[in-house]
């Protein structure tokens, strides 16, 4: 499997990711959150309630990296980027999430209308098929 | 199960947390780092290759956040902390990697004369258990 197929497959198939941002001290601060991503887009999303640190974070500095989060094995794909609210709303996007994550069916249904969606844009990513094969993909 | 009794079996049974670190470019970077805890220091130690952007990024700025990372379910630990290098070296911590992590044997014996140990101490952490249940505990 080359690069783009394992960052595809990485992409369609992890739930999780490890999303990092800065605080107002100029710290780094990190959560595990769920993710979709969009091949259309070239944007990967996640949804949060609106007022909580996370989202306090983002809007005075949209500069995040993620890495995904591999239930078993090495895969995982990294990048840097800008995170804004996304002009999608969270039904908009619900299915992406819901082929990875079942349990987001609930989430959506009963949080829905609370939730608000943001998008990481990244032009580049760093994939790790395996302790020995990895490569640096651009979008 | 209260706080503590969670946080430390948090600490004891997940072997992976997501690491934040601030790059020179005053942007947050972000990996998944085996790590073990031990209670008589107070602090999360992981160990690494000495020449990589990790190692680089924590030596030029101390502040970092962690995450452990549930393999199942939303039980986690997070909290921002200062990271040095330890001053026990692999071998004498190997123990407490490896009672999480049984591949850990092989990595030590393979390596373990070329990693290096990392520490980092941290004063308050969130716990979460669940998730209905969450507290802030003082080490």
């Amino acid at each position: 499997m080359d690069v783009r197929e394992s960052f595809e497959h990485i992409m369609s198939e992890q739930p999780n990711m490890a999303l990092a941002t800065m605080t107002s001290d100029g710290v780094p601060d990190v959560r595990v959150v769920n993710f979709c991503w969009r091949a259309d887009t070239s944007c990967v999303y996640f949804s949060t309630f609106p007022d909580n640190d996370k989202v306090r974070e983002i809007e005075a500095n949209p500069h995040v990296a993620f890495t995904t989060v591999p239930a078993t094995g090495n895969a995982h794909v990294r990048a840097k980027g800008i995170c804004r609210r996304s002009t999608f709303t969270v039904g908009e996007i619900a299915e992406d999430f819901i082929s990875k994550v079942p349990a987001y069916q609930g989430t959506v249904e009963r949080f829905g209308d609370q939730l608000v969606l943001f998008e990481i844009e990244f032009h580049k990513a760093s994939v790790t098929i395996d302790l020995a094969h990895s490569g640096t993909l651009k979008l």
